[in-house]
């Protein structure tokens, strides 16, 4: 089960998402402002539509071609490498975030387990030099050895930093289903 | 390059260990009253010698036999089996402390990356229902493959169950050499 995992550099204008204000440092932020911010993944611009979660630090993406149902990325808004380089607040912001993200998707999937990886580095893998969590909802039979999801993983990061440079086409999954995963995710996290 | 983790049940009481007071959440916790903390991993007892890094809510300990210098694994103090369950503090603390421990032994490795990882319940393959966070200074070519690591791990998950439950006559290192490796990481932690 080789699949390609994938965030859009192309930047749309957001006009009809609604997105979550968790606001772990920062809980008041209009619906107007959140929607016409800039997500960045390194150098690369997100598309809104595929974020369905945002606080005040922090975002979650679907991915072109997740793993597994649910597979998704969670980021500190600021373009920072190393973990080691979030300040306090951001981290906790993150990791709060990965957890309310975490808890909705399993249930939503009816998984009964969650993989959180984070390759700090490009030794631990990393190819995009900006910090994300993976979070994989897990259940019985998912891959048919455990481990195998690793590998998985690793083969993704590896692809995506080749699909942030060169998919101008789309070839995988396209916008409007991308949106839709969000949207779903999106009012699940309301 | 398959090695076995695991942290001994056996509890003994500390008396020359000298531990850290992070305390994001509470400061100012007495060497005293740490070092005769008990420190438990699901119902296993922890021998605090193998503990060196505390905060008033988590703990990060040494493994029997660490995949990759300084793999070491960081807990919650309350036995939590899932990641979800864990309080904001709990959550924020956890995560401060993972961060400032890889940043240290990273260096202290001379290592230039970091895998962290949670097993997140038993289908992400979590064998200790407690939850951790593995913690691994990585370094170029210390696996022939990036991925190897992550096979690794989910192999001394199955394995660390079984040691903790059969582990009573040390085959693997002894307390000392453990505990020596402890005293060195609670030195730079200071």
């Amino acid at each position: 089960m080789v699949l390609r995992f994938h965030a859009s550099r192309a930047f749309l204008p957001l006009t009809t998402s609604c997105f979550l204000k968790l606001g772990f440092t920062s809980p008041t932020k209009s619906f107007a402002k959140m929607a016409s911010e800039n997500y960045t993944f390194g150098r690369y611009k997100i598309d809104p539509k595929e974020v369905f979660y945002c606080t005040s630090l922090s975002y979650a993406m679907v991915n072109l071609r997740p793993l597994v149902p649910g597979h998704v990325l969670v980021c500190p808004k600021r373009e920072v490498q190393r973990f080691a380089d979030l300040t306090p607040d951001e981290t906790c912001d993150l990791w709060l975030a990965a957890q309310r993200v975490g808890r909705q998707l399993e249930s939503y999937h009816e998984a009964s387990s969650i993989t959180f990886a984070i390759q700090d580095g490009p030794q631990a893998g990393q190819t995009v030099p900006h910090v994300h969590i993976h979070i994989l909802p897990r259940k019985g039979g998912d891959f048919e050895k455990n481990d195998e999801i690793y590998d998985a993983i690793d083969e993704k990061e590896k692809e995506m930093k080749q699909h942030l440079d060169l998919d101008k086409e789309r070839k995988d999954r396209n916008l409007e289903e991308m949106a839709e995963e969000a949207d779903r995710y999106r009012k699940l996290l309301l």
